[in-house]
Order: structure tokens, then sequence, then C-alpha cells
């Protein structure tokens, strides 16, 4: 990415581009100018993991980006499984509505990294922004901070 | 500049990034990747006309970057001239050293304004970071926030 973006240039998206811009492109398998959020299988992947997987140039981050399909409970159900080896993402306070001016395009869920296995688990500082898009091709791919 | 940098990414440059790269090639005249600083002759600007000189695309800002020349007291005199119409800069704290890893490479100091004129004069909120090559080629411009 070192070859786009001049010196001074952070990555610090909003919400509405992550939506509008990053996660719509990915949905629709379209071209994103720059690769740099990556593709990951969350479930696969502890927290203190992605830092490594989602690194972007030499800097310090303490956000990490990334791309998620879905991964199901069962086979034909709808539910999310959310569990890693060594703990589960827990959904918590209401998801919040993502705007491109005042037109509807996203939710953000946020949740919580627990160690352990639910019900019990003990709560962890790993925070995770769930996104997904609102409208009727609202697919199984997720940007993630 | 739309043009070069995707979505997401935000000017937020290192004092490293801006002497390293900026001023260093503002001074040796060489092409900058994106013009994302502006040239102003700052003593003939008040601060709060700065925002509408130094605009980066469409973002809200609480910091602004611009070259500017120095701009002597008097025609044969070292000593410079930080007055505008509204008021003065005035210098405050020690200059703090900046490096590319162990090597010093300039030094920024750090101004208040004032309005109305030296001695007296009334503080405000606006804060000004001026940066300096520390080198031979010590020049006049100057890049500061």
């Amino acid at each position: 990415m070192e070859s786009c973006v001049p010196p001074g240039f952070r990555f610090h998206p909003t919400d509405e581009e992550l939506v509008g811009y990053y996660l719509r492109k990915k949905v629709a398998s379209k071209k994103i100018d720059l690769d740099v959020i990556r593709d990951i299988e969350l479930y696969r992947i502890e927290p203190w993991d992605l830092q490594e997987r989602c690194r972007i140039g030499y800097e310090e981050q303490n956000e990490w980006y990334f791309f998620s399909h879905k991964d199901k409970k069962y086979p034909t159900g709808t539910r999310t499984n959310r569990a890693t080896m060594a703990g589960f993402w827990k959904a918590t306070g209401r998801d919040k509505a993502v705007y491109d001016k005042s037109k509807l395009i996203g939710m953000r869920k946020t949740l919580v990294f627990y160690k352990g296995r639910a019900p019990t688990g003990q709560k962890t500082d790993w925070i995770m922004h769930e996104y997904r898009l609102e409208s009727d091709e609202n697919g199984l791919p997720q940007a993630s901070t």
C-alpha cells in the first residue's frame, strides 16, 4: 500500500466509509482501490492473533480491519457461530444504524470477547464491531474492527 | 487529492513525517506526492482564516497544515516577525527535537496566538507548531500545524 498512499495518511475510516465503500464493494465482488482490509476466518483466529494478520504497513495499531464470512452454528440454521478455540464473541448493547447522509445503508453490532465457554467465560477488553449491509442484497461477508 | 488516497485515509502525519518528508522535500524544491500542504503567508492570515485556506477534502478538521516563509522583523536582522493584523504568535515552552530513528532532523517550536499587540495581548486557544530542518541546509520555509 506504500505505493499509493503518501506519507502521513492513516487508515481511520468512518462507519459510513466501511459500509458504503468497503463492505458494499466486497459483497458485490468489485475492486477495492487498495487491499487494506484482509480476508480472514474470524472463528479460527483468536483476537490477539489478529494484529499479525491485519497489519497495515509498519504503524502501531490498536484497531484492525478484516472481512470474514459468518459461520453458521448449524448447517441448516440461521444462528451464527461466534466461538473460537479459546472463547467466544458475545453481542453487547444495541446495533447502531449506519447512514449515508440520511439513507440507512447498514448496521453495526458491537461484540465483546470472552475467554472460555458460554454461558460462563471471562470477559476481556477485546471489542469487535461487526458491520452488515442493510438492504436486499444483505449478504454474508462482513467487515469488522 | 481524492484522486489518489482511497476512502478511509486521513492526514495525521507524525513530526518525523512532516520534517523528514514534507519539509525536507519542500526546502529542496522536490516533488511532493500529494499537494496536501498549502503555501500561505502566515503573517497575513489570522488563525481563524486558516481553516478555509488549508482544508483537505471535505473532512472536519481541527488541525491545519501549511508552508510559510519566515518574515523578518527588520530587513537586515535575524529576528522573526510573527505578528498578524489582529495579534501575534508567541513561543511557549522549549523547542522539541524531531528524530528519524536516532538522527536529529529538525526542531519543533510551539507558539500561542495572542490578540492585540506585544507585550500586552489576550491569550487565545490557537496553538501552532513551527517545524524547521536541523541541518546545514537549514532554510527559511517551514511547515506548521
